[in-house]
């Protein structure tokens, strides 16, 4: 069966619910009931929830095979807890039949892949898949697809049921022993605690996982002791020097920095730049850029932004010290200054994944995003994006907030180079959909600008403005003419991930690859 | 059947899963499953949920008979949107067999008894009667049974799913135009508006309702847009300069201060009393004094108070101004002046009423708390305590947090003077126990200190501090000897309502009196 973004989606993953996607908007204000957790009320006070390790905690529990668990990302390349706890219920337990439920999965989960391969784990749902993981996923090794979802839609398929977590485990830079949790007042801060406010509420177990247990209470926490039911002390939460990436530097780029002052002049020419404007960037080096054309655009038309939210770092930061935003909105931290400056700025505020961007919420964050600028690994003549597979079909990237964003922003601009290497990053057709080209605006390259047909409004203030575009045919055809256009790949019939729309409906699957190239 | 407080509770009320109550830490640690909302997401962004009335709201969720709306009473005798809002439902709409759940009900609330005359309104459920709505329930006049939970126990039915809230409407002092709504920043300040939280989630429709309507975004707000379908503007939420009552009042009566002086001695006495220990008491005129000589006790060891928590009134802000007390934990406030406190001061915190008092979260505050002070409308030889029928068995009170905070304690005292008027208020047998005497540890009057059996420990360090107390049925009998012992009350079989104890299980019942005494 063909959905909307023309992807074959076999029936035999539909099922009696599971629909295909059929435009950003077709879930709006239908009923669901939401999930409705098993819970174990503490009416008899405790002195302490802390239990001396990982281990007595899943032994309390009652871990058993075939158990969800939980994890956030908030740490990111720098995070030990899930493969630390992963490896007890592997090596000390013996569960079998795990499936992880992370908000993102990288390099600094490698150890699960061994997991994955040896069958111990057999489900995988993630907003990302990076490192080992996604080699033996595309190798076909996990024993069910992995459910791959945006940052909004993890939240609403944990809200809906669609995935019933056993327990969470939290990572906390500090908690006390009652279990009142942040993402700071620790030896390992990692800023905003986002990511985990949802799962403490819809988990039937929830567990913090800290380094350090300051005295009672624990404020502001972000995960309330009320939604705990115990508090693990290990040695080390993980390595938060770890959690920028060499990807969130200011470019010096002339290229790079190019496609940022046209990204920022498309923003001052449209009619949503005015007072109390709404603002996201991802952290790549171009997006990151962007804030600094952007700041020349505010000072000189005497505009302000309203609010920046999503991933936050420093550059956003910035701006709002030098009064240039009101507020900002923090899910998590790109680095380490964005989360020192959350702790300490009144108006730096943080909040829910749900609040951010979960469709099924009665409005979330990006409902009321003027602007999000983004970048992709591959953008098609239909406007469809691909963030999650290489140019080789393997898994090895992130939706993260991107189709959430995407949809409810009024302008999503997409900014990327048109070739990476030898890869043509316009293409006729994306191996993977991961943000459905209805949810995007325009496209910005080296190499010129097009804007999606759907948005003759976009292509007439660039005319005004005086800022070339191009039918994006034109661009594809550019690329393809500096790097050839790309062979078909290979795949065999076994669908390894099915990447979910940001409301649950199918969206594309990821097949198998033959030859499967492993480094 | 009898319960553990030796009530009959007829068999008819039990049904399948209700239970009579069986103790204070009965339910510890069962498993229940919590409600399952029926939610619509605004997938689609809108520019503003404000509709123009609460008639049109109404109209837009497709308001039916039957229904269940919320409420919370955080403007106290100043509410005016519980009427307002039932008053269009009854007379613009003609719904019949509304269910009323507020947090409580009082004198504000008087047109809702003419609703319930009328056959309008046929379910209340709340934590508090007053007014003549306690007059027509009593008089036989609700259709079914009024359920009478506490603070506590209220989350908890909303949790569990024992009251399933169709629509949630909620005051709020300011709001922006995407539902982001707290009791401050607006025309009628009412500070903490923590009532309001778990309805906010747990409901299938939530609607703000102010009088204030704030540039987005509205924070620090309380409840969030994600949680919020439609706002109504209306040209006033109520008179907040009725939040205090009368008995918000310093007292000059002397008995009243020696009562509270002999709380503040056996507060000292206790093991309890050292640096960090934690307090809550009412708004009464004995309870509020004792906060004056709790200071002195505390100046004199040298110790403070790691928090305190509850309704929250000017005389534990003003010891926390004077760096006596480390956090307050803020749920309601019962004058003006706290509820601005709340608004500027960094360790006085707003809570939900689930984290103050519900048992069936994994840990509310009020098991962490080492003394509650409280006062009673009756306490009986077992120490079971009545705060919901006046002598004449009318409903006239408010369990509110008394239960929650008598369970969860280290020590729960009741202060109350021997007699009021020409009543017994140390009796040999409550008209109706809201409070169970396993709950209830020192009873201190005007007349002398009882100790709970149950609680040697109590008695030991009281005699080590030189503090005289006596069997409780010694005061009684001195009761009984200055006012005579009271007529039995006359009752109909017919139960007019039934009061949970904070875990769920039925407490007591309350019968049609007879001869009603109407005012």
């Amino acid at each position: 069966m063909k959905n909307v973004v023309n992807r074959h989606i076999p029936e035999v993953l539909l099922g009696e619910s599971k629909e295909i996607y059929q435009g950003k908007y077709y879930m709006n204000g239908k009923v669901y009931q939401k999930d409705a957790p098993r819970s174990r009320p503490f009416v008899k006070p405790v002195d302490s929830k802390v239990l001396g390790s990982i281990k007595e905690v899943c032994q309390k529990i009652g871990v058993r095979d075939g158990m969800t668990i939980s994890f956030h990302h908030a740490l990111r390349n720098g995070d030990y807890v899930m493969s630390m706890v992963t490896k007890v219920l592997v090596e000390e337990l013996g569960i079998r039949d795990l499936t992880i439920a992370a908000t993102s999965l990288g390099e600094a989960q490698d150890l699960i892949a061994d997991y994955i391969e040896a069958g111990y784990v057999t489900g995988i749902q993630t907003s990302g898949i990076r490192g080992r993981i996604g080699k033996v996923i595309s190798a076909g090794n996990l024993k069910t697809p992995a459910i791959i979802r945006s940052h909004g839609g993890r939240p609403r398929a944990v809200a809906t049921g669609d995935v019933h977590i056993d327990i969470a485990f939290m990572t906390a830079a500090s908690s006390d022993k009652q279990g009142n949790a942040k993402g700071t007042g620790g030896k390992h801060n990692f800023g905003s605690m986002g990511y985990a406010i949802d799962d403490s509420r819809y988990a039937d177990y929830t567990v913090i996982v800290t380094d350090t247990l300051n005295d009672y209470p624990n404020v502001l926490c972000t995960v309330n002791a009320s939604d705990v039911d115990y508090v693990v002390l290990v040695d080390a939460i993980g390595d938060n020097q770890k959690i920028a990436t060499k990807e969130a530097r200011v470019t010096q780029d002339p290229r790079e920095l190019m496609m940022a002052e046209n990204v920022a002049n498309i923003i001052a020419a449209s009619p949503y730049f005015k007072e109390g404007f709404s603002f996201q960037t991802g952290a790549g080096g171009p997006s990151l850029a962007v804030n600094r054309f952007l700041e020349s655009h505010m000072r000189q038309k005497k505009v302000k932004m309203g609010f920046a939210v999503g991933g936050i770092s420093k550059a956003i930061c910035d701006l709002q010290d030098k009064g240039l935003v009101g507020h900002i909105f923090d899910v998590q931290n790109f680095d380490l200054a964005a989360g020192d400056h959350l702790e300490k700025t009144a108006n730096h505020h943080e909040i829910s994944v749900s609040q951010y961007a979960d469709p099924f919420t009665k409005g979330a964050f990006v409902n009321l995003l003027d602007f999000v600028v983004l970048s992709a690994l591959e953008i098609d003549t239909d406007f469809n994006v691909n963030v999650i597979t290489g140019s080789d079909g393997v898994l090895r990237g992130a939706p993260g907030g991107h189709p959430d964003t995407a949809a409810g922003s009024k302008c999503c601009i997409i900014v990327t180079p048109l070739t990476r290497g030898r890869v043509a990053t316009v293409c006729e057709k994306v191996v993977t959909v991961t943000t459905p080209g209805d949810c995007v605006d325009v496209l910005v390259t080296d190499y010129g600008i097009a804007v999606n047909p759907l948005r003759e409004d976009i292509k007439q203030w660039l005319d005004e403005a005086g800022i070339a575009h191009v039918n994006i045919e034109v661009l594809k055809e550019k690329a393809y003419s500096l790097v050839g256009r790309p062979s078909n790949l290979e795949w065999e019939e076994e669908v390894v991930a099915i990447v979910e729309a940001r409301d649950g409906t199918i969206l594309d699957v990821v097949k198998k690859i033959k030859p499967l190239i492993l480094d």
